[in-house]
């Protein structure tokens, strides 16, 4: 147990973004004052891919999708043969996206994410963050969460937050270890999803994944996906580009309540990543980084508001 | 504040029903025993019409609708000249359901559920709970709740359950006063649900509700909304139709973990009504029924089982 008195935030340099987190606290915990947040409506959403953890030099959930392409190949021959199975081995994702339909990416995800059950699939992804390793890191993936943000969760926490993650990342992907890695449980994840269809087997219930009725959780889809699982507006908002920028207006602009809008900012070539305009993967930040001024959204400087990134092995 | 020794279900009379309620209860809290539940699995499903409160003469939410419908006729008159707003009004079910799409169901929806803000939809629900009547009972309908049902759900939370709301109703109706009624969060509710669209307007974010990608929470359904919305497997369930046979398989065949099905039979047709095959609204139950022995699921019967049907006013 950590001690109950002391910096709740010891990674964060003191600094403006520290500082407005811990004014936002002080104001909405304020039982006297008009500014007091009903514990009900504690509602934080964090992106997950650049916010949580990293999304370079891929998003984590890709990596996972081509490793399970490469050691499905000496078993199924004639997955090499398929020309999307290949540009996502080479690492062509522009190929992928080609198309209005990104008719690659589907066809990869389909060979990954779908046509299983949800307990085979979870067996999966267990399996892969046990044996993969981030290829600069060298660490295992889900050993890679930015330790600042892990100790804001618990923070949030403490004060009564109930802490969703809202992430373009798949759903049933995320759900197999938010648990374990976050302390969030798999009812408190919104990601991208799909429909499943259930049948009564011999052995029992059985969901087995599709791609029908997909569901992007990004930029427009966040406020959609909040509304359609959460049900209710949030007041914290933590992402960290643009297809976070939606979620924080729904979080800040106009809302009725106190809230708070937080950016990552990836500054730091050193120890993590820099990159916003000129992202090699996902993660372009150009929108809402120049919107934050005039809306108050906190942006934090990896480099100058963390004093560490990950936590020690 | 209730008492805190004593019994948690009052209106519950002694008997198998209420027996298997405390030795579920007794069986899983228990943690030197290998049933012990850990909290974070202690998910509890309920579905809401005919489960939690009554279904007939109609479904509350098709009350709603036909209310919304007639108040607006006055000011649309081309309301009244739709036949399928004839058909609501005169309460002929049959004709909204012909059709394979059913078209005429879809129509109403459209026209009481879809193309206002979801702001604008929860002020008329508000509305209409202040003003409506049940035509039997005339009471207000939020005030019509199972009060054995309300015990069970404050017995399960004290138990550490996370109760959820998992019904074929739509989502955003419910949500309107499932907390207030039930103290269920609006982030518990699993429903019929669609996509909204989100647009930054001049006086903040709107979601403006569409009846696209339309999923009913219903029958097979149930299953797959659980995975959807919660991520994982529920430990108890509590129904009263066929409609929630797949939500009790899933909850209880094959599941690791101990669990408890209960259906409720309506079969008090003094205090509330009885039916079960013969249902002239929806809540048929046959299927489920005559599967319950073979399962173990605990047939709730209204009319011996409870002491009271309705709190007093």
């Amino acid at each position: 147990m950590p001690p109950t008195t002391g910096d709740p935030l010891p990674s964060w340099n003191e600094g403006p973004a520290k500082e407005a987190i811990f004014a936002y606290i002080a104001r909405i915990t304020d039982v006297g004052s008009p500014d007091f947040l009903p514990l009900p409506e504690r509602i934080a959403v964090f992106d997950n891919d650049g916010t949580l953890w990293p999304e370079h030099p891929l998003p984590f959930q890709a990596a996972f999708a081509i490793d399970e392409l490469s050691s499905r190949i000496p078993r199924e021959p004639d997955l090499a043969a398929d020309p999307m199975v290949q540009a996502a081995l080479a690492g062509d994702l522009a190929k992928l996206l080609e198309g209005p339909g990104y008719e690659g990416l589907l066809q990869i995800l389909a060979l990954t994410h779908a046509g299983m059950s949800v307990d085979a699939f979870r067996r999966t992804v267990e399996a892969w963050l046990v044996s993969a390793r981030h290829p600069r890191f060298d660490r295992p993936y889900d050993s890679l969460t930015y330790l600042p943000m892990q100790e804001l969760l618990r923070y949030l926490q403490a004060n009564n937050f109930k802490n969703f993650i809202v992430s373009g990342g798949g759903v049933d992907f995320m759900r197999v270890w938010v648990e374990r890695v976050y302390g969030i449980p798999p009812e408190q994840v919104v990601g991208s999803t799909a429909r499943t269809t259930f049948e009564l087997g011999a052995a029992g219930p059985v969901l087995t994944k599709t791609l029908d009725y997909l569901f992007v959780n990004d930029k427009g889809g966040k406020p959609v996906g909040i509304h359609q699982f959460i049900g209710r507006r949030p007041t914290l908002c933590c992402g960290n580009s643009d297809g976070d920028h939606e979620m924080l207006q729904y979080t800040t602009i106009n809302n009725p309540r106190p809230s708070l809008g937080l950016l990552v900012h990836h500054t730091d070539p050193e120890r993590e990543y820099a990159y916003a305009a000129k992202s090699t993967s996902t993660g372009k930040l150009v929108e809402a980084l120049a919107a934050a001024p005039s809306h108050g959204w906190c942006v934090v400087d990896m480099k100058e508001d963390w004093n560490m990134i990950f936590a020690r092995e």
